[in-house]
């Protein structure tokens, strides 16, 4: 059953759980904003969903609540820094700002930070990142869950990889796996009963198939493109691994929990540009030939990466978030 | 029919024909030495197959032989050029060293390039790039030559990436377009009368299909990973073009002549790293892991991106560059 619960009160329970498992004030203030943020804004999958599970980690010590990143070398527009196995939302927060800060001096920062968590929803720091005048680009590794192309054991994270940017004092944010539907999503068309909308991996037969049994069955899911996002997947955990010195998909993997992970954050600085007073302006010109797209039929929606967050936070705020009541009790409860 | 020729031969070749054309003999030896590789590594689309147009851009005055980047705006580790149309090689090439040269002060370096041309093999500046001891990301804008996503008809271009970096005393290198399949790609197939290997786009009933002659009849091509290809693609062009000052794939498309493009060349110094000394065993570490996957079948090759150059590049070396006997003998007659 599913119930609704508002943003106010989602926000202010997760803050009262954060405390209890250690958050002094100010980082169960950030933690559960970027956790109630990502629920509000429709990815429940990054936010309330995965609530419970984050807080297991933080119990089983995986995520150290007062640990603070620290820096291990920089040189000039590029840092290195040691995540301390700190939450994963406040350390991929903070590397966005400082890749904000170097990007604000040098017209782009790289930040690389190692023995870092789970960042939830990457498109969070594209937003934050957008949202203060600046181009995101930002990836993560994860555990293995995807085989490379023309293999059957899962050896690549599905390794997410975000875009972002200012537009129309809102962004615009692509924010995608390597995978081309989760696990999460395909479990649940399964339980509907449903095929998937387009092939998603591969089946016992070693068929391409719409079926979600046949691909949780082999656990050989579709990586985007094919060949083309196995061979990104693998590029980005190799980058954030070595730019780093952090953990690799392979190593994370053997360790059966999913920690300590490596993670990219590139911002670049729009108002360091000579074109700036245009750019909003050129932006615009590009979203309005985009939308003018013929559209296949009546029901198909031209639509920018994010767009559509507007439309889902206007609705959960005035609605609620829509949450199943066995996970919200389950999120009392602690 | 195919007929081989030898490198030193094809580039030699290319090297009088572009002195013919207006090229000095500097810049004449730097664009055969890129067109010649390109072939000899095997990317004949964007080699020899590619030079007779591009002898006739420069006819038609949209590549300028001895036009020279000038850089507009610099801000620490992001640079602004103009490519004032010339010939894209040479510009991406001399881009790609520029960002080079910057990431080696700073880490990090950014160069947007604006009213350039095409680069052709986007992989040849990760080699150049990866060659130094720099990791590489860049990408390019084009025509419109895919549909947005639930779209008919061409908006997007298919705007390839680039990712390289250093590895065992060469490279691994991505180069991927945001299009599953290249419409000479498609051609082929059609030509051979077989079916694509994947899905490549929808034809006439809107059904996705492996049938090259229904995408070629409709232009559907099919974006690398569905939505999120297609989304990547958007964010790209509006990247390339605000970043660069230049123009947009839109913008491009109207003058109904690929020319003029915009492009972003990002480089990272590996040296700058802490963990430098560690760099190569720890990408060898993953390739090990990745390459011990378990393959489908027996003819499976588990590679990673680039892997397979040095094999073609042996071979064309030792046998000579295979071309079709007639597009050989229109570049001859040059």
């Amino acid at each position: 059953m599913e119930i609704k619960v508002q943003h106010s009160k989602m926000r202010s329970e997760f803050r009262r759980i954060l405390i209890k498992y250690g958050f002094t004030s100010e980082k169960a203030d950030k933690c559960a904003d970027i956790f109630a943020l990502n629920s509000l804004e429709g990815v429940y999958s990054h936010g309330v969903n995965r609530f419970h599970r984050f807080v297991s980690n933080i119990i089983d010590g995986y995520i150290i609540p007062d640990a603070e990143p620290a820096l291990i070398h920089g040189t000039g527009s590029l840092e290195q820094w040691d995540g301390n196995l700190g939450p994963g939302p406040l350390n991929a927060s903070f590397a966005a700002d400082r890749a904000i800060e170097l990007a604000n001096n040098n017209g782009i920062g790289l930040i690389a930070m190692a023995n870092t968590n789970h960042w939830m929803r990457g498109g969070t720091y594209g937003w934050q990142a957008a949202g203060k005048g600046f181009v995101f680009i930002g990836w993560t590794n994860t555990e293995a869950n995807m085989p490379a192309w023309g293999a059957k054991d899962p050896r690549l994270g599905n390794n997410p990889l975000v875009f972002a940017l200012p537009f129309d004092n809102k962004a615009i944010v692509l924010d995608f796996a390597m995978s081309q539907f989760s696990y999460g999503k395909m479990e649940l068309y399964q339980m509907e009963g449903k095929q998937l909308p387009f092939p998603g991996g591969f089946n016992k037969a070693g068929k391409l198939t719409t079926d979600p049994h046949g691909i949780l069955e082999t656990r050989r899911t579709l990586p985007v493109g094919y060949w083309k996002g196995a061979g990104l997947s693998l590029i980005l955990d190799i980058l954030a691994t070595v730019l780093s010195g952090g953990f690799s998909t392979g190593e994370i993997t053997a360790r059966k929990v999913e920690y300590g992970l490596s993670q990219v954050f590139i911002a670049i600085n729009m108002k360091s540009l000579y074109n700036y007073p245009e750019v909003d302006k050129t932006i615009h010109r590009i979203i309005s030939s985009f939308k003018e797209s013929e559209p296949v039929d009546n029901k198909s929606e031209i639509r920018y990466p994010g767009e559509n967050i507007i439309k889902t936070t206007t609705e959960n705020l005035h609605n609620g978030i829509p949450v199943n009541a066995v996970i919200w009790k389950k999120i009392l409860s602690l």
